[in-house]
């Protein structure tokens, strides 16, 4: 396989988060006041590298989807089909995310990375990264070969170079994939060194004999690959999918170009954690965009230190929790550059 | 005094939720998948009376500001001068919560209800509804007399009509009025029989010895008036505000006019509490815009059975944690308006 980069990511600017502090603690209201809100405003500074920020206007969203392998083997509440179905309801508009990303204003791109369907007449540019037809069953064999890795991680690294020059103060990557949470859980319990009984979640709503399933399925697949999941490309390989792989190459790249990812679910997060094992320090470049009800997703984000923004028990995927979470970021970037000092209101003498 | 009618609030419509629920469930996406934000829809439809709602277009919020005579007794880190000095701010469209509003074009009107200043140039209609300067200190004296605080539920419902013949799908009240975290404790303590150990916060951000001090303000006034607190309109009177008066009489008259009201943090929810006991059922009008730190407003919305929205920390009052909820209680409307059934896309045969 062609070598992917492993250098590490420079990290995000300190000087500008520290002048961030500064003013937020200079603003016209009692220090800390605005919470969390003033976490998200000095990370702006800090990977924009300036303060007061920019306002976060162009927000992109892409969703990769593509089918898993260990849905045959009954991990979650809906057929592999579903996938199909949700990629016509993107282009349509009319999913969940649509509707919030119309709300505000964030430029929302399917792409087909490895739906198990041929999705005829979707248009070509839906379908220009599709790796393969649906990934490996991951507790019976590798979810890639090697060479789809390294296809599949320099497809992501183009679509990003995209959506940064179509312009994007922030980026956000989502999924759709019927089976989706068991690879994203596997990788996560191999990054982590967790068990199968930790990592695994009810995902779209899987009743008690299916979560004893998908246990099973997990341990399996932890078990089949053993030590090669130390390395982060091999894990990837082995426990992940091709719409994850593409992910993981979307969010090294953004990194590695300077430009901020609210991340979203269990998925989106397991990707995270993927790309700053191979990357070290991309995930200075990420911001949390809501806590999902998988508890893989809240082990994975306290690992990172990240704090979600949002708390609302959504599991839709599809990057939805990231894009209802933008107004708190474009919130925390206008309460820096447009409140009052207290200084201006009560001039001293 | 004239006495303030105590029927009860004819209640949001259950068919409306109900079929609220048959329509959410028929949505393309896994049952519950949209957590929380399927409750605020439930909600949504249930004030309006219909589903699918109409959207949240229209929010006004109106900020009641006022002094309280506690603040002499340094139950705050900020001299009461400031008040005055954050009015203005608002009226110059730059405190925390104008810069939130504007963002998402919710109209802002401050009110001077109880400031202890004559602020001398802002426009007349700031101050028209000026109940007094100052309200009594509560651990000493009773914060108002029997006449101001029918004079203030009155106001409080003349101003409610007036921002619903504006035009108003959504109210918020905010507060703004150094020390009014003593008096709100003391209301919600006197309310749900809690102690002064139990509701006392830091506010603003007072150290320990200034936390000690307000524990025993709060303790003290909650001894001085005893028995007396068991009704609720002398409850109000005796450890309340002007402020707080006129809010509770918007939120009452708000809820008796089908209007919901987003609440806001410890002073908006102790006005919630007045509000129900005074106008039984009034509180299933209102949401819960955020937690605040406040260990008062937690409990208090519990005795509600009411989720926050938002749990990120703010602590600044104004209205700004119920402002920076409404984009989730927007998407709340849209998503069950416009997203497609999972009929539509999967059509049986």
């Amino acid at each position: 396989m062609s070598e992917q980069p492993r250098e590490p990511v420079a990290p995000p600017s300190q000087t500008a988060a520290a002048t961030a502090r500064e003013r937020l603690d200079a603003l016209a209201k009692p220090l800390g006041a605005l919470g969390q809100i003033e976490d998200i405003a000095a990370w702006l500074c800090a990977v924009q590298g300036q303060c007061p920020p920019r306002p976060v206007d162009r927000v992109r969203a892409v969703i990769f989807a593509g089918d898993h392998g260990v849905t045959d083997a009954g991990v979650s509440a809906y057929p592999a089909e579903v996938t199909a179905v949700m990629v016509r309801a993107f282009l349509a508009h009319v999913a969940g995310v649509s509707i919030l990303a119309r709300q505000h204003d964030v430029a929302v791109r399917v792409l087909d990375i490895a739906v198990d369907d041929n999705l005829v007449g979707v248009p070509a540019e839906v379908t220009r990264y599709k790796v393969r037809r649906s990934s490996g069953a991951v507790h019976l064999e590798d979810a890639l070969t090697e060479e789809e890795v390294a296809t599949a991680l320099g497809y992501g690294a183009l679509i990003a170079a995209e959506e940064i020059a179509a312009g994007a103060d922030l980026l956000i990557g989502g999924d759709m994939g019927i089976g989706n949470t068991t690879p994203a859980a596997c990788l996560i319990a191999a990054s982590l060194g967790l068990t199968a009984d930790e990592v695994t979640g009810r995902g779209t709503g899987i009743d008690d004999a299916g979560l004893a399933r998908k246990r099973e399925i997990i341990d399996q697949a932890l078990a089949r690959v053993g030590e090669r999941a130390t390395d982060p490309v091999e894990r990837l390989q082995a426990l992940g999918s091709a719409d994850m792989a593409v992910a993981v190459g979307f969010l090294i790249a953004a990194a590695r170009a300077g430009v901020p990812v609210l991340l979203d679910g269990v998925i989106s997060v397991a990707e995270a954690i993927i790309a700053d094992a191979i990357a070290p320090g991309a995930a200075a470049w990420f911001g949390a965009g809501h806590r999902s009800p998988e508890p893989a997703q809240a082990l994975a984000l306290e690992k990172f230190g990240l704090t979600p923004i949002l708390d609302l028990g959504l599991r839709l995927g599809e990057g939805s929790g990231a894009v209802a979470a933008v107004p708190i970021v474009r919130s925390a970037a206008l309460v820096l550059r447009d409140m009052a000092l207290l200084s201006d209101l009560v001039p001293s003498d």
